[in-house]
């Protein structure tokens, strides 16, 4: 459908922009008829070229969205938009000024510090590159070293969330289910607490698989694909996941951001794990 | 050291608080001196339950940061915070009004829209699979397909960026650089624009490589990680890169959070990647 109505929204960062940006999808996801013309100015650290976009915005008549903590580029942004009626939403000074006046602590006004490159980022580097190289059961090895293990069979959405957990500085492993192979014994020396099998509908593996078929430009009516095979599949998974008496999540209706907060919730993970 | 200041913070959001989690993260990165207690409540939908966390709040003297939708969950929230003197902050009700203003268009005012299982999220699993899938050079039929080449010798975040840049749903492919290792030649037919050349500082390099010698318990004198060798594989990426014209970026102080908008950004790479 032809979108009626447009909103041209300004990300304005002295770094990278991910949680303005973030807000700007979140908003913008809440009117599906409005288009959204998103200009991303991250690394933005001078008082000029914060000017000039700023005419620009105007100009545009935009809704300016922004992170920047320096107090000399949020003391040009306000009276900047005062004088022109220019919306603005500063989403971080709010708490970063409660957080200074509760703890008589000055904040370090720096950009950019969220990405440091710390041991917490190395961290997560390194699991990053753990997820990678512990997909799809390549080395079971990795199963005791991680501190997420999930199984899956075929379309469960186990390489996705691993990507992301990782990202969050969980350490993840896989393991793809299928009936006729062998389960590695190292999986029953995992603590099943940090076991989570992961397990779908019949008809959206059904249409899912047929899909990837087709895609592949393939026969849709493979074995891959039929329910009768699925069956097998759910119920050899459901078998091993009672056995192991791990958590199950069931992805059908859920995405991966949705279902890794299940998961770093119900295992009670180290929230340390975070980039606090 | 010892953290001599404590903060509580409430996370809550009635998906998975995403938005609100990284807002927190930023605001904490300013004040290394503090201790930051988290408590994150997502998928946060009934009264009752905003209620008795809102109570915990107040016990606990929390920052609460939230992106709630429900105008019911809002006002909830609001004469809590009010009646209780509670600190609270609203990240998505002020920009989702100024937009409802603006384009006389009613929010959807329902939770977890931004992930909802749309074409987009296909997209964006496909992207993530995609990269796992040509991740170090595994099949240079990628190269063709990708959205984003990256090429770089060992050490230059080639893994974590491709991960990272296709959870913003961007076909990554990467080619480890190896002197002795043929490029293939399908490189060469794949648009110079879309190709990143990843750098580093050699003394950088030579610091990682002698930890990462180290953790796998080997001799940290080996060839991999001696300075001449290093300056050996970055005259040959360097005499690629001349010979592709291709955006060249050195990591040495960067994430691959800044990396990624760093690439975004010269490649001009189509925003309607993101989830708008």
């Amino acid at each position: 459908m032809e979108k009626q109505k447009k909103i041209n929204l300004y990300i304005i960062s002295d770094s990278v922009g991910g949680t303005a940006n973030n807000l700007g999808q979140a908003a913008m996801s809440q009117f599906p008829g409005v288009d959204a013309n998103v200009s991303a100015y991250p690394f933005i650290r001078g008082e000029d070229t914060l000017y000039s976009i700023l005419e620009k915005a105007h100009k545009d008549n935009a809704l300016v969205i922004h992170t920047l903590i320096s107090p000399t580029l949020t003391n040009l942004i306000i009276s900047y938009c005062e004088d022109h009626d220019l919306f603005c939403f500063d989403v971080i000074n709010p708490v970063v000024k409660e957080i200074e006046q509760r703890t008589s602590t000055k904040p370090l006004e720096e950009p950019g510090i969220l990405h440091q490159l710390n041991d917490n980022y190395f961290d997560r580097i390194s699991a990053i590159e753990f997820a990678v190289k512990y997909d799809d059961g390549r080395d079971p090895k990795g199963f005791l070293e991680a501190d997420i293990v999930l199984l899956g069979i075929s379309r469960t959405s186990k390489t996705p969330l691993s990507m992301f957990l990782a990202n969050q500085n969980y350490k993840v492993a896989n393991l793809p289910l299928v009936p006729e192979a062998h389960i590695p014994e190292t999986l029953w020396k995992v603590n099943p607490k940090k076991i989570v099998g992961l397990t779908n509908d019949r008809h959206v593996l059904n249409s899912i698989r047929r899909e990837r078929m087709i895609a592949y430009g393939l026969n849709p009516e493979t074995g891959y694909s039929k329910i009768d095979r699925i069956d097998e599949e759910l119920v050899f998974a459901k078998k091993l996941y009672d056995q192991l008496d791990c958590l199950v999540i069931n992805v059908a209706t859920k995405s991966i951001e949705e279902t890794a907060a299940i998961i770093v919730n119900t295992l009670q993970l180290d929230s340390k794990k975070r980039t606090f």
